[in-house]
């Protein structure tokens, strides 16, 4: 299975890497695994969703945010690897939404992060650990931020 | 040491896998490290204790959804790894507790879980590095969430 | 380089480690890596700065907890390996800000923890991924937690 060929399948482009919110690198990579750094849904280095889920955002808007931010993800670790062919195994996804009071739906967003990755990569490398909260805040008023960690070749 | 009968001993059981709250996976092994997905304090699929700690939910029953949240933790990575008996080292215990305002005993919450550890896995074995935070939601509505990483022989 | 010379450089010094809040280590090592506990603003056991970041405390004062929490961190990480010189890569640094709500300058607190790192031990081994969150509340009340991952040689 050829990862970058099933992103041009599925029409999906891995995007230009968004400046780093501060002075910290896209990615990092350690022996045989590569921890990303927090992603915001930023396209072009804008926010395309601010606010709070579950009150300013939708469900819906949030899933769409939790799709750019995945792409953005592997944009950083393509950043560090080269080639997404590298990736041997999706270890862990984890997912911060700023939530609403009372609003408990944060599975339900990083589902749709989870889907694109099994998506791309297929079961057997897609399938990953995750944990999903609801934070008060995340950098610029995002309505939501998520890190990958990988494991390559 | 022999965790399992240990597990018997202290009257503890690793409990029947609940469902996970989404598309992801209990656990997920790379290399010598396995990262449990983040557990709630299910218990038969319901969670047992729902609120805000400091508010709904007392710290003595917020312990007890720690105990509970720990086990189902084992029970994730049992699920990868087949015996708790290839544990060499619990590295890393997160947990995040749905704190009410002005409410900061996050620490003494957490300490049930990373007792429980100790009492099952040993001094040795069992002890950890940690990470406790206060969020503003949980899935479901959960008082807490936690994940574990540990190294296996 | 020498980094625990380049901290006496910049007249930086890795504190006596404060008491943990609970039943955990400061810090485990787990193959090439170790994992730092969170690490909360603390001197002398006593928290420097207390409260809600945007309200009770000024990002000026937040950046001087986040340089401290730092400090504690690699207090941590020297428990636990015996010479900072062991370090080959600052891999992640995780920070959650106890945030006043509609404050979203995580990351410009953050950066003083970076720039930290990267001053003490350089671009190519300084240079760190890292995840920001602003979260309800922390142990003790806290300003900000943080936490490290370092890979040794």
């Amino acid at each position: 299975m050829n990862f970058e060929q099933r992103l041009k399948e599925l029409k999906l482009n891995i995007p230009v890497l968004s400046k780093p919110a501060g002075v910290y690198l896209p990615a990092i990579k350690t022996g045989n695994l590569v921890f990303s750094s927090g992603q915001l849904p930023l396209a072009d280095n804008r926010l395309t969703f601010k606010g709070r889920v579950g009150k300013e955002v939708s469900a819906d808007n949030a899933q769409r945010a939790a799709k750019i931010a995945t792409l953005n993800a592997l944009a950083a670790i393509k950043w560090s690897i080269g080639d997404l062919n590298k990736i041997k195994k999706i270890v862990r996804l984890s997912g911060y939404i700023c939530s609403a009071i009372g609003w408990n739906d944060q599975a339900k967003v990083m589902n749709s992060a989870s889907e694109l990755l099994i998506d791309v990569f297929g079961e057997e490398v897609g399938s990953h650990s995750r944990v999903s909260i609801g934070v008060l805040e995340l950098p610029m008023g995002s309505c939501l931020e998520l890190d990958l960690i990988v494991e390559i070749k």
